[in-house]
C-alpha cells in the first residue's frame, strides 16, 4: 500500500460462532469485492481467538459506499444471523504512519 | 472496553522472521506492560500470515509515552534485529464505532 496519510481505516474485530456454512468463501468474496470499490486502498486480516480485519480507504464516503454495497449488505446480514457471536467496527482517521523493512 | 470515541488506536502490522528466541514471552510481557501505562484502554491481537495488533489509548501523549517506555524500547530493538521482517505502525484517531452482540 503506497498511499500516505491522511486516509481512513476500518478496524473490524469479531468472535466467530461454531457455524461454518461458507464463511471462508464469503470472506474471500467480500475481500475481492472490496478491492473493486472506489476509494479502496488495502486490506489486512488475521484470526486466532479474535479476528481482526483492517481495511483502508481514501475517504469516509468510500467507507459509507462499501457499507451499503448490496452483496456486502447480504453478507452483513448472514454474519449477524450465523457467523458472528459479536463484532465491533471502528472508523478511524489515520494521522501518521512509519515502517521498518529488513 | 467501555470507552466511547473519540480515542486513539495504534495499528501494528508485522511479518515475522523464522527466529523465535523468546518472541511469545516478550509479546506477553509487552501486553502486560502496556496495560500498566497511563491512558491505556485495551489491546487486541491475532496472527496468521500477517500479525495485527491494535492497541487503544486515551491520547496521543499516552501513545508517545508508551513508545518511549524503556522496556518497550528494548523490545523494539530486538524486534528490528531478530523478530520482524517488516512492520508498519499507524497512529489513528477513532471517530466512530458500532457493535453487534448476540
Amino acid at each position: 500500500m503506497v498511499t500516505k496519510p491522511p486516509y481512513y481505516a476500518v478496524i473490524f474485530t469479531s468472535i466467530r460462532t461454531d457455524a461454518d456454512h461458507g464463511y471462508a468463501e464469503m470472506a474471500q468474496q467480500m475481500e475481492n469485492l472490496a478491492q473493486q470499490q472506489e476509494g479502496f486502498l488495502g486490506l489486512e486480516s488475521a484470526r486466532e481467538a479474535i479476528g481482526i480485519t483492517v481495511s483502508y480507504w481514501e475517504s469516509l464516503d468510500a467507507i459509507a459506499q462499501w457499507k451499503q454495497n448490496t452483496d456486502h449488505l447480504i453478507a452483513q446480514q448472514k454474519g449477524i444471523k450465523e457467523w458472528y457471536k459479536n463484532y465491533k467496527v471502528r472508523i478511524c482517521f489515520v494521522e501518521r504512519e512509519y515502517d521498518f523493512n529488513k
